[in-house]
């Protein structure tokens, strides 16, 4: 079992601030690439169907710790670890890692639903061969 | 006839950069920004149904000249201008002011389209009555 | 004391995603505009000198729970509230409402800390008349 | 002389918008991350100092034009096409291809400047060393 995945990104310079450093924002949107690679991996897509129906993935819970500040052209390796695939959730963190120094820690949990057609979510039980795929990682 | 309208809006922390001003591709969502404001004030919205089928104005050119730097908490004010209600399309300039000074000059021509079910978008004449309230503008 | 303060904001078309809804990045950043908005309104701002030195607030930790959507043209209240006037920290919350339905509650604690002339960021004791206007409020 | 360059992006799912399709915002985003992929493949960055002066190239016009969607997981090139090399100013084309269709044509000029102190800009010729690198291009 590989439930462990990283990609290394480089910091674009829209992603600072006027302190000099990466916009805290920036840290989800980060989370969701290594999160949207780590499903490719495992052969889904977070935009996919199910038996005819529309998947998405809301999230329900977000956090994230901070302990160093990346700057603009920074190599930053970002370490998926798949946490719990529970019956209707997926949790993972991510470590945030520049020069082998963790310079930031993050969760997130979302939410397996169906999308209907005016536009809401209604959560469902995580289908099984989803659920596999998530729980075995890549390859 | 009533063909200019204008918001103001201040800076956000968020939306500068490393350079310690605003980073050049906001100034492409503030003027966004200034054309939904002008679609509630004439009583329409980017995202409406027009006979049954969604109607979606993706664009097709836009531009921005920059005449000085813009930083955080500044108030600055977008001045809409309808430079053309086209048979399928609609240009806008936006006046970028500071404090009475023009630091921005923008364009955008967007093109009047239904959305496919599968996705895509299909150029249709603008509705007559979308037209006539573009063209006169806020009351 | 007044230790809470609100904005009301209307959502932009650039923060929705494809799935129809408001991006959950975008939190993050109406947390800051409504942190920012509290420090003018108790006469401070988030970029400021203090004896000489320029003042940053880095974030130490973060987080966010939703419980229902937002959509394009959605007006939402986030309502501040100082939670932790420390030593050297400020944590405050955010309730996200949405017609008065809370949709999202959010957590944000920030370290006051000097800039160095090389870009770091040095921890100090938040300075005495800052503390203050922070934990009265606004008048 | 290899005045042209590329480098390969995957669309983010953050990156698009209730349409479905990349937010056109983005799009100057993306130029300017092949811009400072282009800088760094010559041997520059972006953030550089000059005899002791720091450069910034603040943006004085850009524009683009957009001939079909872009959407979540598409991959895009981005054709970078130095186009003048100027006393104070770098003028550059990108062509946005999505598999080898041209989705997009984007143009940004921007001029070398120093910064001030206070942080303005002052522009300056651009350094002989530095224009021969932006001319010669990539080896």
């Amino acid at each position: 079992m590989a439930r462990e995945f990283s990609i290394s990104r480089r910091v674009q310079f829209a992603e600072s601030d006027m302190a000099g450093v990466v916009h805290f924002s920036n840290y989800f949107r980060w989370m969701e690439e290594v999160e949207h690679a780590f499903f490719r991996a495992v052969g889904l897509s977070i935009a996919m169907h199910h038996e005819g129906r529309e998947i998405a993935w809301p999230r329900v819970a977000v956090e994230c710790e901070f302990f160093g500040p990346v700057r603009f052209e920074d190599e930053v390796q970002l370490r998926l670890r798949v946490m719990k695939v529970g019956e209707k959730s997926f949790t993972y963190e991510v470590d945030f890692m520049k020069a082998e120094h963790q310079v930031a820690l993050g969760k997130v949990t979302s939410v397996c639903c169906t999308t209907q057609p005016q536009g809401g979510f209604t959560a469902i039980a995580i289908p099984s061969e989803i659920k596999e795929k998530l729980a075995a990682g890549p390859g």
